[in-house]
């Protein structure tokens, strides 16, 4: 699951299916520049952190940009005060047993996978591309996401698949929830490796948009783990168990302005 | 996936199998306070960040100890430096391409549930119930696991399933890897809440093991999540696409000290 933050700046980029020419995307890249100015930090230029390996493949994809059939995606640490404070009301409506100690956490939230030091945790960045409809994630993955000894979490490379996947999903159809998520671990992936995230758009049934992933060595010679995940667009699909249907509205009103 | 150390120690858990009596889990309780006191932090005793609901929580689960039926399961936070080392020399005669950041960064390495602040990751306990093979895990989110604003991200949902489920599988079943793991989002889950996860050992067929479960809220009334998994024990099985025979005897063995 993405943040909104994201998902509203890369609305834009929706605009590309349809065999978009480069001008427009170049366009769109620009655009995509200017966001990248309030954001807090960007996680997705170059830092002294990455490896070679993770240089080398940031420098090859930059290149592919030069035409426009890739772009590359931003990304982001946190989300607004506003923002945080609205969904601090929220949760304090539906949840009365939240304490006070809930609004001054989320006043400290942080995108999940940004959480860590330089490094130590989630480095990667995102190349999308609207002709194959499909992004590949160049990610390099720090000491702190260990699971066996030596090798990554399983939840760690089901965050960066979920993160992918996810970003794939928003691109091609906007707004989007996880329904499902099915891994197959093929092989543990070790530590402190630099790895890629391929993903695809493989189809859009009704509301459902069906996206397939593959994590593999950067020769793309061993096959880590390959997933499957399913988005449903509709939000207020999900939320719809949780609240009535005056309040569903006023949530989702909040979350579409 | 869960790290060997853990693991190991939790070898003797599996002697409880077949209706063991109150006594006998008392002594395995003992032996458990012993390991965790060769743990560098033991994150399964109470700590300031922790809210009303995880103390509450954690105490009535404490009290469920008292008669064996259930027993507090141990967490760590490091590998010790000779495994750490043991596995660095793997990684690179497996991956040339390793630097020298790796060794260095390897020394770093910790578990990826355990690498935040206090408060601000990851804070949980888990309890095992041997009579019906299932783990209680008390898990409190913070700040930092952030997806959408406010809520979760997917990834840091999987994480805990994965752990938890990962858990109940080696306590059941000996050492094992993650094979695949398939999730149900079925309701965002709010930052900073504390929510149960319950996971269950559905069944063994052969050499898998098929664990299921449940994120819901302390209530039990909002179903956030549902999962399967399925672990295979022989880690050969998994290496096995990624060297040589010999080699991977070697891996095994060392691995088996």
């Amino acid at each position: 699951m993405l943040g909104r933050g994201a998902a509203r700046a890369l609305g834009a980029l929706r605009g590309l299916r349809g065999g978009a020419p480069p001008a427009r995307s170049l366009g769109l890249s620009r655009r995509l520049l200017s966001f990248k100015k309030v954001l807090d930090k960007d996680h997705f230029l170059p830092k002294p952190c990455w490896g070679k390996d993770m240089r080398r493949l940031f420098d090859q994809f930059t290149k592919k940009c030069e035409d426009g059939s890739w772009i590359q995606l931003p990304s982001y640490e946190h989300i607004s005060s506003q923002r945080s404070q609205d969904f601090s009301a929220f949760i304090h409506a539906y949840f009365p047993s939240a304490s006070e100690v809930i609004n001054e956490k989320l006043s400290q939230a942080q995108l999940f996978t940004r959480g860590f030091e330089d490094g130590m945790g989630f480095e990667y960045v995102m190349f999308y591309n609207e002709a194959e409809k499909r992004i590949v994630c160049v990610f390099q993955g720090g000491p702190h996401l260990q699971g066996m000894p030596g090798f990554f979490h399983g939840g760690a490379t089901a965050t960066i698949i979920d993160a992918t996947v996810g970003m794939n999903a928003i691109v091609s159809g906007g707004i989007v929830m996880t329904a499902n998520l099915n891994i197959n671990f093929k092989s543990p992936i070790p530590l402190c490796s630099t790895v890629l995230v391929n993903s695809q758009l493989d189809k859009i049934e009704g509301r459902k948009l069906f996206v397939s992933c593959k994590v593999q060595s950067i020769d793309e010679k061993i096959l880590y783990t390959e997933a499957t995940k399913i988005n449903f667009p509709p939000m207020h699909h999900l939320f719809a168990g949780m609240m009535g249907e005056r309040s569903r509205r006023k949530i989702i009103n909040n979350l579409n302005q």
